[in-house]
């Protein structure tokens, strides 16, 4: 009989899924950026896939840090989210409110970040994986710090628009 | 031709991706909760379906407020979302970390929810829909609550078994 699975299972799996969650995202910022009408929402795309890569480093630190190879896990939720944005640029392709909408998709995949990392930081806590504890935090302090900027874009964008 | 789409139609569309959704996880909670070890985060699945209820009735009356009748489209994301939480609950079952692997599900599914309620705040301030903003403010800020209890509920459940 094969031994019950354990929490170190589990970590490991959502570390997977983040880890292909964030290679998926990293594909698809450029095109985001390319699509984006204002200079200042391409300009946070491309930011944020730098920060991307940084993250992604991270995570492989984590996962030599559990003596494993970093390696993805199919993650149905993000591909979920990048399919809505996807038809976001299609559907609102060329009119005024197709940044809106991108910045929405973008803050939808921010937030999948932040429940996944704020997760496996508890986790690594709890198993005692005091590095990978500080990895995740930065992972996470990022992800935040992204959405607030997000959140500020979209505002500006909507006073503006209102005026 | 057709007319340009605007804000309207896009507010409309996440209206109707999170409308999806609410009824989505209305229809997991109940699963969940009967899968749950604990009694703490049975009865935390029991009392988030009865708040989903409530997000459901304001949102029927924001597609009021904009002449609509209330109709979800189906939302990639949420259904991405479930299908990681059944992968858990069927990998994990009968072990200490499924109890762990439902809050995070459970988590993932409110940031995704915190995302369009925030998204769809904005742009009904932006569009004067005054009495929409107050409705999705609520919704807002409920999720935002029960994410905080999650993370309390993880936190506990993480220094128990770590102690």
């Amino acid at each position: 009989m094969a031994s019950e699975k354990t929490l170190e299972d589990l970590f490991l799996d959502t570390l997977k899924d983040i880890y292909y969650a964030e290679k998926q995202i990293l594909k698809t910022l450029p095109k985001m950026a390319r699509a984006a009408e204002s200079e200042q929402v391409r300009a946070g795309f491309e930011q944020h896939a730098m920060e991307t890569e940084g993250q992604i480093e991270r995570l492989e630190q984590v996962f030599e840090l559990i003596g494993k190879a970093p390696r993805g896990k199919t993650c149905d939720a993000i591909l979920g989210i990048i399919e809505e944005g996807k038809e976001i640029m299609t559907e609102f392709k060329g009119t005024q409110a197709l940044d809106a909408g991108l910045v929405s998709s973008a803050q939808a995949v921010e937030h999948y970040e932040i429940a996944r990392y704020g997760t496996l930081k508890t986790w690594a806590r709890q198993l005692g994986l005091n590095d990978a504890v500080k990895l995740l935090d930065q992972n996470l302090q990022e992800e935040i710090a992204t959405d607030k900027k997000l959140t500020q874009v979209a505002e500006a964008d909507s006073n503006q628009k209102a005026a």
